[in-house]
């Protein structure tokens, strides 16, 4: 077959590939990130790339995401693009998948709650050897020399570690160290190492997120986190969201390996980083603990997660059973177990069920919430005795899909705007030049054009307003954030009136969604008494503007408190306490899901969301403008 | 490397082989079976072949075991032979290791106990298909069928079902049948299959025997035994008895790989008659429940057995983890379990805790007994408050080791002696023409010779008879049993003073380990209401003599049952009932094995009863010569 040579630009990286692979699979090859919307279905025009030297020609389908002027500088859609020749292709900034800030960050609260009493224990034996009067079996020494330390129980001993017991006690003068994990209400002996080796215990906690995956090491003896590190799903190669990775998955018969292969790449990746970093030989890791939302939790387990994106959405398992690392291949120690912290249903995941448990909700009467607004937005509200969660399809908008210049929160995203005195400042990740706007500076602008009157109440702009940064594209209107002399690629950097109107739909979705939750338990927003805000989106959030835009509930602002990544510290709580996940699972069962696609006062809210902050002002008293 | 050609008669299998290699080796290679007692080690003189054509040499240590006759005819033991030339080499009658009678009976009073309730079971389930209003995960709509079923439980689900259950739900229409374990206290569903495949479920009992191993293969759905295969243990070929075995394991690294390769071979190989007889794919095979000694046990899953063998007898484990079968390589279905007879001690094994079960010994309040006759005599007494137990070494005089003419209870033996009126009587196993005695005649040929005053309560001849059958041999006073006219060699087969030795200490050992159990627990014979009599050498017991040489206690003679092989029966009953393996395990942790090589007092029974039928006349009242 024949073979073209493919250099990619700016990092130079250069490989062959049959005659016929897409732009797009030869990216993939080449290891070099390309944005990936749609899953490369080629309807949402993010992985443009430049053709600089060679023989490329746009299709049709591709035609249509370009200007002509575009078309002549020899942009093309990396995915709808087949290589027929040798190929020099630039991947414009706009189309790199570039490093994201890591959410490690934990409220107080969290770190170190609970008692110590990691999933996967050491103990050191001196057994006393055996007499023809004391000959019980080498596996009964070591239970009841176990049970002195650890209660009475009846442990399994795993055939592996039975195997071999016999030398390994008296090779070492019956002076060992056993492992011991927990399985469902069993003890199970899966180790039995010589001498004493309860000093080094690890573990790992992983939150498995759709864009990032962050992983902590531990010593899960003492608890003491020992480092953490983050990367990108690699799974973003086959689409950017959840919906699209699961229509890849499902196209075709083993579409669910490549997606399923990617996550334990980058798990194995992370764990490589950090037990090099602290120079810890990777079989000394004895336990994991992943979070994830339900699909991602597919990935990980390769379940095929097909039914969780169609009506009446439903998902192989939202309880996941306790494996072996190494069956789904995992290198860690080749006993060493995995947990997956259970669902709720297919779209309040392992994550929210983890931040929940994180966050002490289920611990205390008073009544508290969660949000994690994401392309979803879920949100669980409970006490000690009840517990509540939904979710709201919110849309890309906050992850800077659906609008025109929208980005991920990555290096030259414009994350803050301000407009006073008719002057407009903004401030960019990184200090950079702009590339686009993040969620968090699109909120921003919402609150900075309502409050300068740019806009109306209903999200228009005022026509008969002159204003240097309001223009008309085609009759519609926009206003420049950015101008091109001052962005990256020479382009303007704008916000519409449909992007606005997008916007609106998407903080509508989540305030219905929080406020149906409520009024379903018959609770007023003052009798909160703490909204707990997670994930990467809320890190960066102007809490008072995102009040002022109706994103979130008018409360006092010192209620409203950002948790961090709450997946990730619920994992890590977990991996330290059996009884952390033992709560996890008492929360996925327990917890009720309200199927907001057939709760019809959902409907009603979210229309009377539509509306900046809201049509009924006495939700938000404390908002002027 | 120079290679040689080998045949071997009468079977006429003949195999090329490197220079050096030892006859044993290739006789192994060509899946030609020769005794070896010793394990290899050239001294007990089971392995004699005649080399017919080619060179080969005896070395000194084989010489001392042949006349000069013998060596001139060809004689060599064919495990200190090695092969230096083409040979062709004839397997001498003695030396052949043929097939065993396979004791598959059982006492009425074993079959059908107990409520059926398989160790895997399958349930038909028809599902209500998911609704938005109803869409909790498939795996929880599974267990929740499987609830009204099976009562309240949390199920847990293995990896491997979980992966592919969406499909396996959506392409059936909701309609499937699940295979549910039993695993500790806990339910595990293993297997999703597409329809109603209840009717089709199977397991298997196996009886791992040190020389026969015996499988049966079972509907599980209704109890109906299908089928049953024996065949010898592959593992005679590292050795005759559990000693030379573990001697075999233990003598360098790796050494126990070929043993429980052989077993595992022996077990696939069962399996395979079983389900082609029966037409029954392998893989519908759910459940496999097997009994062995402890030594057996521990070959069967690869357990390290170095420490049963050496004071103080210490095994590696006496309760076995239940297993996936295809983690020791036995191919079934994928999923299917294989459970493993507990055991009580080093020398009281699987076998024993299966037999008792099977009898129902704990079941009722009168005091019963089970023995079981080999190179050791295990003897378990109890009732349905106290279980006690021990092992005597008995030596391999029952078995047909250990005497000059004796050998197993194969065609040719002689099983049964009689003498009246001067005139000797005896009959060989397939009515062939004698090849030597096994261990029910040998106790016929004992109580013949005491009864006709030919040997005294001692067990010596008396050396003033004259008697043409009475002969000396350097000394040695001999009795011939068959001339070598009528044997198939050409040799007499005769028992002399020293075989009456050995036997008498074997019978003694035996006795004195039933005395020494009873007067532990304080009981008079008179108060056990039965002693079963278990295994192969049990069966073709008389039971008068074996009472009338002291071997047995003197109770009334109807009380002594035989009940065949209740190893594998045991193992049957805990295939069909999980209440029956709970009792195993019941039994494994309650029974008191007294180690009688610290027993003091057994050492003095033991010396009392090396006497014909006892020192102590007054304990076999019922005994009269």
């Amino acid at each position: 077959m024949k073979k073209h040579r493919v250099t990619f630009l700016p990092d130079g990286i250069s490989l062959e590939v049959p005659d016929g692979t897409t732009i797009a699979e030869a990216a993939k090859l080449a290891e070099v990130h390309i944005n990936n919307l749609c899953g490369g279905q080629g309807v949402c025009g993010e992985c443009r790339v430049i053709v600089l030297r060679g023989q490329a020609e746009a299709d049709e389908a591709s035609a249509a995401f370009f200007s002509q002027e575009e078309l002549d500088k020899g942009f093309l859609l990396a995915c709808q693009t087949e290589i027929h020749d040798g190929l020099e292709i630039m991947i414009p900034p706009e189309s790199r998948l570039e490093e994201v800030k890591i959410i490690t960050r934990e409220a107080s609260e969290i770190s170190g709650r609970g008692e110590l009493r990691p999933l996967a224990r050491k103990f050191y034996l001196e057994l006393p050897p055996p007499t023809i009067e004391d000959n019980i079996s080498d596996s009964e020494r070591i239970s009841r020399e176990l049970r002195k330390k650890l209660g009475w129980h009846s442990y399994e001993i795993a055939l592996s570690c039975l195997q071999r017991l016999s030398l390994t006690l008296r090779d070492n003068g019956w002076n060992v160290t056993a492992t011991v994990v927990n399985k469902g209400k069993n003890y199970r002996i899966v180790k039995v190492e010589p001498g004493d080796s309860t000093s080094r215990n690890y573990g790992v906690a992983i939150d498995v997120g759709t864009t990032t995956v962050v992983a902590q090491l531990a010593d899960i003896n003492s608890g003491t986190v020992l480092g953490v590190e983050g990367t990108h799903n690699l799974q973003a190669s086959y689409g950017e969201d959840v919906i699209s990775r699961m229509i890849f998955a499902c196209s075709k018969e083993g579409g669910l390996h490549p997606l399923h292969e990617a996550i334990i790449k980058n798990i194995n990746d992370l764990i490589g980083k950090l037990t090099e970093e602290k120079d810890i030989p990777r079989e000394e890791i004895n336990a994991i603990v992943a979070a994830g939302n339900t699909t991602m939790s597919h990935f990980l387990l390769g379940l095929i997660p097909c039914s969780i994106r169609v009506e009446p959405y439903v998902p192989a398992a939202d309880v996941y059973p306790q494996i072996l690392a190494r069956e789904i291949g995992i290198h860690i120690d080749p006993s060493g177990i995995l947990e997956t912290i259970p669902s709720v249903a297919s779209y309040v995941g392992g994550d929210i069920v983890s931040g929940v448990m994180a966050c002490g909700i289920p611990d205390r009467p008073e009544v508290r919430g969660l949000i994690d607004i994401g392309t979803n937005g879920e949100i669980a509200i409970g006490n000690n005795e009840w517990l509540v969660c939904c979710s709201a399809s919110a849309g890309p908008a906050f992850e800077g899909g659906g609008t025109r210049c929208g980005m991920r929160a990555t290096r030259g995203a414009i994350e803050k705007v301000e407009i006073s005195d008719g002057h407009l400042h903004y401030q960019t990740i990184g200090n950079a030049r702009p590339r686009g706007i993040c969620g968090s500076g699109l909120i921003d602008c919402i609150y900075e054009l309502v409050r300068n009157e740019i806009i109306s109440a209903d999200g228009k702009f005022s026509r008969d307003r002159t204003d240097p940064r309001l223009t008309y594209q085609d009759d519609v209107p926009q206003y420049t954030i950015a101008s091109g002399d001052e962005t990256e690629d020479g382009r303007p950097i704008v916000i519409t009136e449909p992007d606005i109107g997008n916007l609106i739909k998407s903080k509508g979705a989540v305030f219905a969604a929080i406020k149906s939750l409520m009024d379903y338990i018959g609770l007023e927003f003052s009798q909160l008494e703490t909204l707990y805000v997670a994930g990467g989106f809320g890190s960066y959030l102007d809490i008072d503007k995102a009040v002022s835009i109706g994103l979130l509930p008018d409360i006092p602002r010192e209620k409203i408190r950002f948790v961090g990544n709450s997946s990730l510290a619920g994992a890590r709580l977990c991996l330290l306490s059996e009884s952390a996940l033992e709560k996890c699972l008492n929360i996925s069962r327990s917890m009720t899901n309200i199927e907001l696609s057939i709760y019809q006062p959902f409907m009603n809210e979210y229309i009377a969301a539509l509306f900046l902050p809201h049509t009924d002002r006495k939700l938000f008293p404390s908002v002027r403008y």
